[in-house]
């Protein structure tokens, strides 16, 4: 039995990452999937603001940290397996790098169906 | 340079695996988030409805198989990288085996957010 008083188990498996979905939570809109680890987790309880690990970079990182687009994360949600995470967030600017509001601009065909609301090169120098 | 008129080139990594993201088309809640293999993508876009690839079972499953509960795939997105899908579904039923309608029907704390919407013990035998 599951006792529902007590926090959700996390299963972050081998690697020590768990799948992260951001979703913007005024308009339901799926902003990015980023990967967690359990010292993301605890920066981003810590200070309310979105934090993540990069695998190819291999380091905890802020979203925004340098563009300033960081996200105000006002409820994370687990899954039924405790093995990936959903952040409610409230976005400063777009979550993307290429200047799109969301990661997910683009149909699998290549068709944009996203807005673009900045451009990049303003915003990373 | 990108050519938006071409289909995206999907990263699927050493374990030839690609999280998915099941969105519900008409309310855009976040239902469930899985693996996809490139035959479980295949399998998806041939027959519209959401397949999957179980890291436990090891094998391509569709959704609702067993329980019925199918999820009519509308449209698929993907994000920047190439390597995270969005599906964007009509789902029958509800999508988590456990009977609510989304996965993420708790918080980090375990407070229960999602609504119940099927008993598994009459779908699941």
């Amino acid at each position: 039995m599951t006792d529902d008083s007590v926090a959700v188990e996390l299963d972050f498996g081998d690697d020590e990452l768990i799948p992260a979905i951001a979703q913007d939570v005024e308009t339901n809109e799926i902003l990015m999937l980023a990967y967690v680890s359990p010292d993301a987790l605890e920066e981003t309880q810590n200070t309310g603001l979105a934090h993540y690990y990069s695998r190819s970079r291999d380091e905890l990182w802020q979203k925004g940290g340098s563009s300033g687009h960081r996200q105000h994360v006002e409820e994370i949600h687990v899954d039924c397996d405790g093995d990936a995470l959903l952040y409610r967030v409230e976005q400063e600017g777009g979550a993307c790098h290429t200047g799109y509001e969301s990661c997910f601009y683009r149909t699998l065909d290549g068709e944009t169906v996203g807005e673009k609301i900045f451009d990049p090169n303003e915003v990373y120098e």
